[in-house]
C-alpha cells in the first residue's frame, strides 16, 4: 500500500499559500500573477515526482504518468474566491501530488497510472469550471471569444494573452483514456465537525436552481401617495418572499438550502415608491424530484403574486445545474479505505457546493471525499482544517485510488 | 378685489416649462444652465410687473414690491427634480407673478404690498430647502461649503461658481418684515381628485422620520452551510420588514403613509448568504404623538429582532422632521375666497410632502394652497393639473392675500 508523507503534504500546501497570501488565507484570482506563478510552481513539483507537466491553453495544469494499465486522474484547482482559504481547491491539487509520489516510492503501487490535474478556473472569474469542461470536450473557441471577468469585466484572451497562455493548446482527455476521476476538498459546512466525524463519502453533488424575480409596480411619491392607492413594488417584492420564506421549510427536504442573496429596489431613494424590486432566490437539492417541486411551489407564488395584484411579477431562471450523483463503486472503495484509518468517523453526505467533480460525472464515474471544515467557514481567509485530518484524508484518498486502480485491472 | 388674468398666467407657465423640457416636463436641477436661465428669465418678468428683483447668492429671485404697509411674501421654487413635471414649484411662483401683477392693476388693491420669492433648491439637489432655509436666517457659510450634489458629488461652492453666483450676497428676510408666507403648489397626490374637489386648504405639513435600518449577520456560502445554522442577515431583515408591514396598519392614523424605499444586502451575489443587511424606512404623520407611537414601534420591533436573534439590528434616525401646522388665520381667509369661487369645491388637508412652507412657519405665519394633480402624478413627466383648475387656484391665492393683508391694515 502507498504511504504518504504527511509533513511532505503540508509542507508544500503552506508553501502553495505562500503565492497570494492575505491574512491567514490567499487571494489569487485566476490569471492573476500570483496565479501563474503557482501554476507553474506546481509544473515544477509534478516534473520532480516524475510526472510529465502541461500548462495548457486555458492555465490547466496536468502531470501525466509514464504506467500503462488502468489510468484514473484525480485533482482540484489551484485559483482562489478572493481573500479567500488556503485549502480551498489546493488541498485536492496537493492531494494529488502526495498520492503519484507515495505511489512512486511503494514497490506494490509504483506501477499504477494516476494522473493529477489542477483544473484552471473552478471558482469562475471568468466562467464556472472551465478548465475541467474543457478538459471534458465541452467548451469551444466561440465560448472563450464571448467569456469576460465577471469582477471587472476583462475578456479572457486579454487575460490568457497577459498571463503567457495565448497560443497554447488546450489539453483535452481522449475517449476511454480514464477509468474515472476522484477529487478530495475540504467540505465547506460544518456538517461533520457538528457530528464530530473526520470524513465525508460523497454521494453526489445537488442541483442548483437560481432565479432572477423582478416585480413591476409605479414609482411614485412616498408623501402624497396614499397607502391604498400604491402600487409599491418593494412592497410586493417583500410579500411575495415572505411567502416563499413560508412555504420553504414545509417542501424541504434534510439537506435543501435556499437563499435570497440580492434584492435591489429601483430607484431606491428614501422618500419614493419603488417603480421596480428584483430579488436573486436560489435553491439546491439532491434529489432531482425534489428540485422540481421547489421550482413549482416558487412558479406558483409568483403566479399568484401578479394574479393577486397590484403588482406584475416575472422569473427568469438564472441557471438549473442538475444534480450529479458521484459513482456507488467509488464510494464503496472510498468507505472501505475510510474504515481502514478511522473506522467510524465518517459519513455519507451530499455535497452542497460545486465541484469539478460535477463535470467529470458527466464523462466518467467519479467520487470525492471531504475533510471537516473548522466551524464550517468558506470563502474567507480564516477557512481551516485541523493538520491531522488534512494528512488523514490524504491517505485514505490514496488506498482509495489504489483500490479503483486495482479492481479495474 | 384684484382679477388674475388666466390665459396670461397660463402663457408664462408653458413659457416657463421650455426651459430645460423634457417630454410633456421639465428637467431643470439646481443651478443647471435650465435652471439659471428660468431664474434671470423671472427676473425679468418681475421687473416688467413693477417689482424690483434680485438674484441672490444662493440663486434665490425675491420681487420686492414698493407698496408700504402690512406686506407678504409668496412663492414656490423654480428648478425641478429630475425628469420631473413642469407645475411642481413654478405654478406657486407664477401665481405669485400673477396676483402681483393683478394687484397693481386694480385700482383698490394696487396700495398692497406683495413680495414674490423663487426659493432656490426647494427640491434638495444640494440640500432640501436651501433658498428658504437661508432667507428665513438658518443657513450659514460652514453649512454651504460642506454642502455637495447629492448625485454627483460636485460641491455647492463649485456650482455656484460655474452658476455665476459666487459673491453675490444671500437676501435675509428682516424681522417685522412680513406678515406672514403664502404658498400655492399642485397636491402631489390624487386625494382633491378621488373627492372631485377643486382646491385643498392646508391645514399643516406632515412631519416626516426617516431611519436606516442595519443588520449584522454572518456572511457565508450558500450551498454548505446548513439552513439551521444561518446568521442570514437578509432573512432577519426581511422578517423585520413583515413585522413592521403588520404592525403599521394597527397604529396607522388616516393619513398616515410609511414606505421602505431602498433594500441592500451585502456583498449581494446568488451564492453568498448576506453578512449584512440595510433598508431606508419612513413614515409621515401630522400628529406628533402619532409620529411618536409609529417611532416606539419601530424601535420595539428592532429591539425585538435583535432579542430573538440570530442577527444582531442598528437603527439610525437619519432625519425627524416635526409636522408644521399652518395659520388657522390664513386657512379662514383662504376658505372665504375658496367659497367665493367654488363653493362646497374644497377640503381642508393635510400636506404630505415638504415645502418651503415648513420653514417659513418656523418664523411667520403661513399657509398653503393645493390644486388637483391628475391622477396624482408628481415627480415625473407626466404631472399635470386642468387648466381651468390653475386658473381658479391662482384667484382665491389672489383673493386670499388681498383678505389676509387687508386683516392686518
Amino acid at each position: 500500500m502507498p504511504n504518504i508523507n504527511g509533513e511532505r503534504l503540508l509542507g508544500d500546501l503552506r508553501r502553495l499559500a505562500e503565492f497570494g497570501r492575505y491574512k491567514t488565507g490567499v487571494h489569487r484570482p485566476t490569471y492573476s500573477p500570483e496565479d501563474m506563478a503557482a501554476r507553474h510552481w506546481l509544473c515544477g513539483r509534478l516534473e520532480e515526482a516524475g510526472l510529465t507537466a502541461t500548462l495548457d491553453g486555458l492555465g490547466t495544469v496536468i502531470g501525466r504518468n509514464h504506467a500503462s494499465g488502468p489510468r484514473i486522474v484525480v485533482g482540484s484547482h489551484l485559483e482562489s474566491q478572493p481573500r479567500a482559504g488556503w485549502l480551498d481547491g489546493a488541498m485536492g491539487v496537493m492531494y494529488g501530488l502526495e498520492v503519484a509520489r507515495a505511489f512512486a516510492e511503494s514497490a506494490s503501487s509504483k506501477a499504477l497510472a494516476i494522473d493529477v490535474g489542477a483544473w484552471a478556473d473552478e471558482e469562475g472569474h471568468y466562467g464556472a469550471m472551465l478548465g475541467s469542461r474543457s478538459f471534458c470536450g465541452m467548451v469551444n473557441e466561440n465560448m472563450l471569444d464571448e467569456a469576460k471577468n465577471k469582477t471587472d469585466g476583462k475578456s479572457l484572451r486579454a487575460a490568457l494573452d497577459e498571463a503567457g497562455l495565448a497560443g497554447r493548446p488546450r489539453e483535452v482527455m481522449k475517449p476511454g483514456e480514464y477509468v474515472g476521476y476522484l477529487e478530495a476538498h475540504v467540505e465547506q459546512g460544518d456538517y461533520l465537525e457538528s457530528c464530530a466525524l473526520r470524513l465525508g463519502i460523497v454521494t453526489g453533488i445537488v442541483g442548483i436552481h437560481t432565479y432572477r424575480i423582478t416585480c413591476h409596480g409605479q414609482q411614485n411619491h412616498a408623501g402624497t401617495t396614499r397607502m391604498a392607492i400604491r402600487k409599491d413594488a418593494g412592497v410586493a417584492l417583500l410579500r411575495l418572499w415572505h411567502a416563499l420564506d413560508s412555504r420553504f421549510p414545509v417542501l424541504a427536504g434534510p439537506t435543501s438550502v435556499w437563499t435570497t442573496g440580492k434584492v435591489v429596489f429601483d430607484p431606491g431613494a428614501p422618500s419614493v415608491i419603488p417603480g421596480k424590486a428584483e430579488m436573486l432566490f436560489q435553491f439546491r437539492d439532491i434529489e432531482p424530484s425534489r428540485l422540481a417541486v421547489l421550482e413549482r411551489s416558487v412558479e406558483e407564488l409568483v403566479t399568484e403574486a401578479t394574479t393577486s395584484g397590484p403588482c406584475r411579477f416575472e422569473i427568469e431562471a438564472l441557471s438549473r445545474t442538475p444534480p450529479h450523483a458521484m459513482s456507488t463503486q467509488f464510494q464503496d472503495q472510498l468507505e472501505r479505505a475510510a474504515e481502514m484509518h478511522a473506522s467510524g468517523q465518517y459519513v455519507r453526505m451530499p455535497s452542497a457546493a460545486g465541484h469539478d467533480a460535477q463535470i467529470f460525472a458527466t464523462r466518467l464515474p467519479a467520487g470525492m471525499l471531504f475533510v471537516p471544515s473548522i466551524a464550517g467557514i468558506s470563502h474567507h481567509y480564516d477557512e481551516n482544517t485541523k493538520e491531522e485530518d488534512i494528512v488523514l484524508g490524504c491517505q485514505v484518498f490514496a488506498d482509495a485510488v489504489e483500490f479503483i486502480l486495482r479492481a479495474q485491472a
